[in-house]
């Protein structure tokens, strides 16, 4: 048995927030029940002021552990379309993001537990040093006790820890993976793993076994402190159901990793 | 000799940090240096991150007090514009302005001293109640502790001290004010005055003498706690020096009222 | 029988095109079938232009006239917020925005029918003359063939033919109305009608009979060329089916007002 | 002597309509003066309905040919970052932005003349032929007698070339160049030249030798068409003063591309 299969607790984690005035996207409410820790929007690739809020209370009201989730200023493409802004650009854009939901969750009486980049600023931060320092940097001079998230083995998760940040390594159970342990851009045919029982399958072994099986059919060492479950798809909050029930079945249990339990 | 004539101290604050990218607008590093407190737009009027971060340093190397100066999501309009937002939306967006620059200035290791609204939102939560306990309630839940700036005699100072805030009623030396104690509105002939020696006549009477002219010729009974200057028109810093030399003579020291005196 | 009940065609239109980036909203591809024109909106308070270019594919494939839905900078407000810009400032948005369009039309093959104001700032230039004068000549100066949509007896349809422009008076069957002909604002208890049964009826009465009851009860005179039907509700097809056969079983044809039959 | 010494006329183009709001950016009142063609911001990377409408105005006044210059929508980088659209969202984006203008300049009665893609746009269009398509694409759909702007040799003309589109290749005097070309980037050291004399040099080495010396010191066939001037350094209308002397002191005459001669 590996040492990574030793995880006896994972955090799910869920994208939130993501409505934006008269827009609806996600289905929140049922989905924060089922996750330990929410990414709220902040304003930039989505969410608005008012949607910040009202997900804080949502994830209050639930007992999860509330972080931001910072992208770029692209609300037309989501951040998810890459964008050349320099370090020191990123770095002031995430400290921005970071405070104005601090400050809307401390409004509603809830501390922040932690940070994940958004989409493209997430990707290029997984594999450009510079950009994962400004992130690093950002964090850590908001809060030096916020968890950062990234991709396991990546830069970012390096430059959390060269900051002395607590990090949590985050799997995708519903997205392919590269063999360099990146993930399979979104515009890639099978990017996105729709089946249910499949994502609930990969999930229990990246958290039971810390492997994971890449596109073209490798395996990789794939050891995860959170999970993350898309809120975006038909049927996400019955897939979570699942994965937990599944978990349980093998002794893990589920909980938030920041504000409690921190990577060491 | 009235009461209001005792004032041995002003604040002199400026709204500064508005430029935006490419964009510059006022003569920030002059006009940093001359006076107490300095109001910093917060992203939505104008401002960005990085020009934020940059004037939160300027603001530190001069010893000026730095206070948020938030405005309407409207960039193009300058936050100048009336727009009919709820006051749920105006608190929100008030939190989420503020936090980002306490954020910003955190991490440059300054404390935020006041919160000033910009523009349209100042003008209407002047007259408008629910705004302006939209915006006391919005700072009040970022931080007890900061002033809140307002015209005198109006619904934001009368907001502000409903919540328990301090507060500082404010004075343009550089307006015209109507008889009612408002500002004329800039797109009236005359709101603005040029000239340096009647700014500082009108500014000397508002602070030693408590009582200001409106536009009708009237005497307004006008007792102030902090006097704004403004950064964008040609000599600025020249005419902050006179006022303060006219001050000086008088026995009235200049100092900023956040973070050290606080308006009773 | 009254002179407004002689009515024997009407046009039928909807705002679509309000989707935004990832943003889903309204029901266009099964709406469009059911309608004759089509309002789109132009990327100032909904709208992008993959999405209006993909509704005016909509609207060729079936036959609809196109027209462009001009709103105030507000994608957080979805334009329903009242901003005080100036008529000169409304008429160049207006201009961009309906250019905008007209390029995107005009790349798909499809001629501009049809102008309408969106939200806040078409009930503000209902009532206000300036306003309303700055949509007509910015309609005017980029095609004079284009019908200018309004309320009916409003100041946009006396602005517009003030300026030669043909013009098309609109009604709302799910709206309620103030006894003065403008629309009950949506923020007052009512203002949406949601039974289908209840707009079907007030939508003939419009049409046939010229009238509708207002919501104290009054009855107007409230001649229509054009109906609006929202796309934004469920069962929004279904009503518009309804509409159609309750028209058609009076001898009323459904058919575009723009490029077609234009009021005199 | 080469074949590309023979031009006896040249374009001057400049990047104007910058302003933003209350934000100024540039001398176009002195610039516009100056040159032959002049390339419109529209209201992505900078410029507003208000600020194109006047720019038109000057340009209308000084005989200038009037083109497009769209950009990404990134206003706080000034559509200088790199953006990864796809082709098709670069289609559809350049397509709206070229109707704004057309519109806004039909309103003033001005055609539009040219498009000149703007920032990092160009730059990636220089080098990627799909982006290079889309462009030539979204200007032929708009009207196929604009005249599109290119470095020469690049992959924008190429695409114009192809689609049919008449073009132009442009020359840079105050730019350094690549040895493959490409422009060195802003953020290189040296990459802009602020010396006058240096800057006239330049051009007349384009312009009349149709060379340019390339930062590593080797020389270019570089033919040009159009020589773009910058309007946002101090003396840049003196210095296009200097260079019309220059010109004309061999012979060649400045005169406008678009709308009158175009390149075969």
């Amino acid at each position: 048995m590996s040492p990574e299969s030793t995880a006896r607790s994972i955090d799910l984690n869920s994208d939130v927030g993501e409505s934006f005035g008269a827009y609806r996207i996600g289905a929140d409410a049922d989905l924060i029940r089922h996750v330990t820790s929410v990414n709220v929007a902040c304003g930039y690739h989505a969410g608005d002021p008012a949607v910040m809020r009202e997900t804080v209370r949502l994830a209050r009201e639930s007992g999860a552990a509330v972080g931001a989730h910072p992208g770029f200023p692209d609300l037309v493409g989501f951040g998810r379309r890459e964008l050349r802004a320099s370090p020191r650009e990123v770095e002031d854009m995430v400290v921005y993001q970071v405070g104005a939901l601090a400050a809307i969750a401390h409004a509603e009486g809830v501390p922040l537990a932690h940070v994940k980049a958004h989409g493209a600023l997430y990707n290029m931060a997984a594999r450009d040093r510079a950009l994962a320092d400004a992130i690093a940097a950002a964090v850590k001079s908001v809060d030096s006790s916020l968890v950062l998230f990234g991709l396991p083995g990546s830069e970012l998760i390096r430059a959390g820890e060269a900051a002395g940040l607590p990090v949590a390594a985050e799997g995708f159970a519903d997205r392919e993976y590269q063999p360099d342990g990146s993930l399979t851009p979104r515009s890639k045919p099978g990017a996105v793993i729709h089946d249910a029982a499949a994502v609930v399958r990969r999930a229990i072994g990246m958290i039971a076994g810390g492997r994971v099986t890449a596109i073209d059919g490798s395996e990789l060492s794939f050891p995860v402190d959170t999970l993350c479950v898309h809120g975006d798809t038909p049927g996400a909050a019955e897939l979570v159901r699942q994965l937990r029930e599944g978990l349980e079945s093998q002794g893990i249990s589920v909980r938030p990793i920041g504000r409690r339990a921190v990577r060491a």
